[in-house]
């Protein structure tokens, strides 16, 4: 295909465009993109590599269709030389003074020795990463009252701590669905790590192989799956966070790739059919060029606002299908529900993630650990559910504490993943800071289980915590710290004087 | 009747008024006027037709008896031209500040389309709406604790959301006593529309005609009721809000008219044989001329302040009177106990509306979602009392978010009243504020549906919310953004300093 | 007597005051001064008449034992004429510029026309009282908790409205042991009514004759007893309420005083063997002359605290003693507790008044209003308690709107009383003020009653409120208007710089 | 051993220290030294005597290992006189203002005379310490959640006050493990006494002593054993409190000192295996020089951070091997469950203290008085356990009232300990402060007794109190001046603008 004659499917009714040399016919994906059909068109009939690359990882191309790529550009030297967009600062007095400061403090950002809990890594996050960066890593849906909650709903957790116990020799190691970690502790999948630190995914992979911890390798990382998996030490073991497809060829393609590279399991995200609404984010100008949010507006047509990227039709069934394509681990992630837990367990799979994906779906949904008291105490209620099978639970959503690590651990869970609050290490201090967390958590596990009278995970279970205050006041308590650190939500806002 | 003549009749003893060239005896009316006496006795004797425009619609006076009017002008010619009142600006420097940045702020109002959710529309009526507008609006009864509580109690319902159901295909429409609906929501009567735009109802019903709501036309608007009616499409379902009179031919011909005009259901006002104490709203100075708060004062004869506009003698008895005059569906607007939804049922309404009057009326009563929760527990446990009936349970007050909708749906409500916060949608942004209020609204129901695991309203029960936080720590929790755009309540203000 | 004689007697080993021509011998009362022996000790020897009426009425000299006065002054002529003691300014710059403040404040203080509630009446005096005297009336023991629990445990109460009922013609008049009331209320007994107004308890008894309630005459006010009842109407029913002087002759004395001049009820204060901690009036100047707190202190020995004026050994068995002694009606004021209401009803008392002092005695004592909800429970329960007696119950404490009167009704209160309420709207207002309060209380309770669907007092019951929130989370909710004009608790002032 | 020699072992590898001219061999005893390895080295191969002095009675020495000291220095004529170190002020401009403002606050502390209660004192100690000692007076584990709890939750537990008792006169004496005590009171051990004052727990033994209250002797005050017990009074009671060093012959060989010198009871702590994460602490530069926080850091070694002087092996066992060495009475200290209080009975201990340490040690961990509330609960429904034992219980924590200490002993306490608050009054005002402090809660006790209708501790009971809000909404209450001393948690500091 020819350069002129790309040119022309510049439009909705059909359009192409060209990404590292390839020919892409997007018209019928254009609903299904995740960043709207704005963006795209804007690039329709050109060379769109540059702008493709600022936010997706070459291997995104994957999801798409095969069909969709019909051919390769034929003379390349024809491509008009991408002129540097110029860079017009549209940004007013308030944001020019505001970067001013946010320069100002990453120039005096805190020595990574005098960070001493995972909330000064968010503190300095906050105030140093860009502002769109840090709205995109920090939102919720709607008033973001699950995902305080999240966090609230630990501290309403009281330890029930033994005493006159040999605590001598504390061993904090464990195995998660087989694989040896460190901590009962895992990386959880967040999309985006490079705009918080140009390490990204990679910073974490190492820092999971240098602190002897697991990762869970996003699906929508702006670093490739194989790099990261490159990055990561031979042997260290990896697990794959899966968004399913409404194609099941490409799901396929893509878990046999996971399983080929030595991933461990597969964790199926469950509760994203639709996107939430995280409002903060939405506010924020990161993805200005590639929201529709201010187009005149398909509002009410909400049904539209899924994706190809996304199957909506996935149900109980498709566990027996991922069964079928492969012999990783099967772990359903985002259950919140005991029902659904029963029904897991039913559908043979091998462990459930209880999450509500960090706030960030549906608003007024419960803690993951309330919902996890709840869950054991029927588990325990209905030993048959279990009888005979090794079935792991784990938690992620609001963990900042080793104290909640270990809370966790008391009301059944296996392990419990970590998100948000690495990305905060990360994007201030890379690599070194992903790890210092992680040692500021196995050090405060250590304490509190010497402190609990235990020396072994395995000692742990509901005796240990006292829940009179978890269910009741929602809402109001929490811990000093996480409000301190907690960006408050704002309104629209006024036009800018000039 | 000469102008001469009519002059005489100025004063409490005899008062008549010429309103669009008819005269009227409003003499045994004084001390039933809404808005007080003062204000009809500063015009007796005179032509009042242009400040009574300015507080109602034309027929308004259907709802005096008929033979309050006793003649028409026959002299016009010598009606005093009417001069322009002079205004006297008595602001302080204060208020004359406060004006100019409120104007300064109108010029300044976000574009339409940076709007992302209900509350976004409150902030903006706030502080761009005239304040005595804004506080007849926003202003509900006494510490304004009921008024906050119908919103926060949404809050402490959490959801139990359901996973891996084929959510692909999402329906909200439903039908409402009868009519087909777009979405579960309505338009709730409320007055004075006009004040927050020049188009009040009509704006509200353009835009329920646009985006297939049904709008409850309200009794006591700025605009008429045939008005209103005209500004809908010609199938546009319609309710009437109906305030009692004692004239029970008064109210024969306002329900017939309303019958005639194609009304599908009439909602009969039983919260109101008193007007609620409005704090924010006496202090303003909204009602400056028009009330009686700062006469020497016959308080503590409270039982005085009733109006023939509301009948204070409406009983149980008088559902069967209204069935007897029309074949509109019946429904009580104001219930607020399991008992009197029994005996709702019992008396053969076609339905009723939970609410407190969106917190204008009765301090400190609870929130209908609670009030709700306790009815669907009770009809739930005495099948009986609903078997084989049509009766629809509606509710209003605090509803800001699509999941506020949908967890009355999930208590048993078949749809959800909104009042002030489409009045500030249009406040701001006339009708296509208020289309994108609904449009935000559906959109937010869609995604909160597929999160749930539902595709149509008729799944949702009890089982998808849990209501432990529901009961407890009332007044306290409560969603971030409300909080942010609550105007708080003050107390009485010192004189100026000159 | 003479003068030279009388100043030698100017110590704490013989210590005698002239107060209006008698001559006094106070040595072993020194100790019993609830206003401390230092001011006493300042005066010894000498004419204490002028410094004597500021702080109490000539009537509290009836609380000595009669052998105190030891004769009369035989020659006047030879007092010193009393100098006018040099007043010494001693404030700090930063108090001078409070109190140039304050002076412009009641400059510019609201009309009462513009006062619509309670609270209003709370900000205006708070802002234009002497903040010594401010303090004496605001301040409640310790940490006020249990101050703030008073009022806010009443926001925690919720209504269960009824609707279609004939509310036309509204009855708040009621009969409190025996005695017809044009509402359920009653003014309680204070001290020191002076310092809010010149007027003080004259003001209140007049109010309470124009507006139709009941007061209940302090036995510690400035003005004297006779005075008080003077200043009502003749017919006006009053009430007594008495501190329980050691010495029994003087408290038949000062009961058959009351009994003789009409008085219908005795109110046997039984809360107040020890005067409560109110700090914020500790902290205040206003007692600085009175009080010993800056001594080098007896402290650790507190149970020299207590006062002749109080009977510390008083006990259920002067029940039977005031019995004896007056055919005035008994109610014991300050049961706090279930079993101690019992025990009243055993000892044949007419009444209660649930009352833990308006929070100044014992700190996180419970709300009377919850108190009150236990009691009427257990009588509900054991209804053979009460069966054929005539025993009422009352409540005081944290009362300011209508709708908290009407709770206690249905509770099972017989009448409300209100203290600190009244007394801000005399400061601020005198006589009118008071009047303009119980106007607005009526005014309340009409609307109130209205719109719960009753027509009188008796229908009242405790169907009509919802419990469910009242027990739990004491402390945070409340009124926003309450909190609005609550003054915070401070520490310790350092020095001021000079 | 000569100077020389000495100098030459100045290294990790081989560690020797002089000390009052001994010479110690202290290699094996780096990693176990609470303040770190770091400052030892430091000095290693030195004198470091006056360093020494700063941080530690001579007495500390016992702790160690006899072996440990290997000799004297033989020519101490050889060392090297101690340069005055130059002291570098390196304080910023931010901190200079600081301390300005402290040294001003100091000279205008207020007198003694103006202290009214445990708060004032705080208020105080919180403004004029060196911020350095007040974090570490003040600093609680993590976010200081359970520190404030400790507090708050005596504010949740509400009296039942009783009337018509005689309560002329009130005895608030007791005994406390067969010792007699002025108030059911003592003085809980706390470390480094003397960075508040000079006199340290010198001081506090001598309050003790002139206030007839108990002191429990601190393992690690700044001042020896022998001089606090040479500070009592010949007849004052003390008692001893105990961290369990790994050499046992160490361990006896202080118990027995102690008992020798008469110390009644032994109070044994059991709750320190591991030291709590002190955050406040560990931000201030109190332990700068001495604190190896900003190596570069054996995070995740946590194991490594516990010390010889307190033995992580203690078990139940070892309370019949204390027995074994002593006949004082032995008391279990940090007790914070109802199974381990079992045990302790069952153990054969004499008593326990109820205790989370201050909240300096496990995060999230249940008030004292919540706790035991539960602990009373359970020996009132089974009487067995206790039957013909001698076993008395004490708890420690947030106490600032008598109410506080009146509760407790409703409760099932025998006595309350106080820790903090003393120090704050000692740290303003040396002995006199913490005199001045008991004689408040002194004043405070016979108030509240007076006021609940008791005249002895033993009439306390159950029945006294309210424990409905106890449980349940922990974490927002809490007294108000609570609250407003109370200085927040923050997160790490940005660096200095130079």
């Amino acid at each position: 295909m020819f350069v002129e004659e790309i040119a022309t499917h510049n439009s909705a009714e059909s359009c192409w465009l060209i990404i590292d040399g390839k020919v892409y016919d997007l018209t019928d994906f254009l609903d299904e993109h995740p960043g709207g059909k704005k963006i795209i068109l804007k690039h329709a009939g050109t060379d769109a590599t540059a702008e493709f690359d600022k936010f997706h990882p070459r291997d995104t191309l994957n999801f798409l269709a095969p069909e969709c790529c019909i051919g390769e550009v034929e003379d390349p030297e024809n491509l008009p030389q991408t002129e540097e967009e110029e860079v017009v600062d549209d940004s007013t007095e308030e944001e020019r003074v505001a970067e001013e400061a946010r320069l100002d403090r990453i120039a005096h950002k805190p020595d990574l020795s005098k960070i001493i809990n995972l909330y000064d890594f968010e503190a300095v996050a906050r105030t140093t990463m860009d502002p769109n960066g840090f709205a995109y890593y920090s939102s919720g849906t709607e008033d973001e009252i699950t995902l305080r909650e999240n966090h609230n709903a630990f501290k309403r957790v009281y330890f029930n701590p033994r005493v006159l116990v040999d605590v001598t020799d504390v061993d904090q190691t464990t195995t998660m669905l087989g694989s040896p970690a460190a901590t009962p502790l895992y990386i959880s999948a967040t999309a985006m790590g490079k705009i918080g630190h140009e390490d990204g995914e990679l910073a974490l992979a190492r820092a999971a192989g240098t602190t002897g911890i697991i990762q869970m390798v996003p699906n929508l990382g702006l670093f490739g799956f194989d790099e990261i998996v490159d990055a990561a030490q031979p042997d260290q073991p990896l697990w794959f966070q899966l968004y399913v497809n409404r194609n099941k060829e490409i799901v396929k393609r893509i878990v046999r790739a996971a399983e080929t590279r030595g991933v461990k399991a597969l964790f199926v995200t469950v509760d994203a059919p639709h996107v939430g609404k995280r409002e903060k984010d939405m506010r924020s100008k990161f993805l200005a060029g590639r929201s529709d949010s201010d187009d005149n507006g398909n509002h009410g047509d909400g049904d539209k606002k899924t994706s190809a990227l996304i199957d909506t039709a996935l149900t109980w069934k498709d566990v027996a299908w991922f069964r079928s394509i492969t012999s990783m681990k099967i772990v359903l992630k985002g259950i919140q529900t005991v029902q659904d837990a029963v029904l897991a367990v039913q559908h043979h799979a091998d462990g459930i993630v209880i999450s509500n994906h960090g706030g960030r779906q549906l608003e007024t949904v419960r803690a993951p650990i309330e919902v996890l008291a709840d869950v054991n105490a029927y588990f325990k209620q209905h030993p048959e559910i279990l009888a005979g099978k090794q079935f792991e639970m784990f938690i992620d959503g609001g963990v900042r504490r080793g104290s909640d690590v270990l809370k966790a651990i008391c009301l059944g869970a296996r392990g419990v993943g970590l998100g948000r609050a690495l990305l905060y290490a990360m994007a201030g201090y890379g690599q070194e800071g992903v790890e210092k967390a992680v040692a500021i958590l196995k050090d405060e596990i250590v304490m509190c289980m010497r402190l609990l009278g235990v020396t072994s995970l395995n000692q742990l279970d509901e005796s240990y915590v006292d829940l009179a205050a978890l269910k009741g006041g929602r809402g109001s308590s929490g811990g000093a710290l996480f409000d301190n650190v907690y960006e408050p939500m704002g309104v629209v806002k006024f036009k800018a004087r000039l």
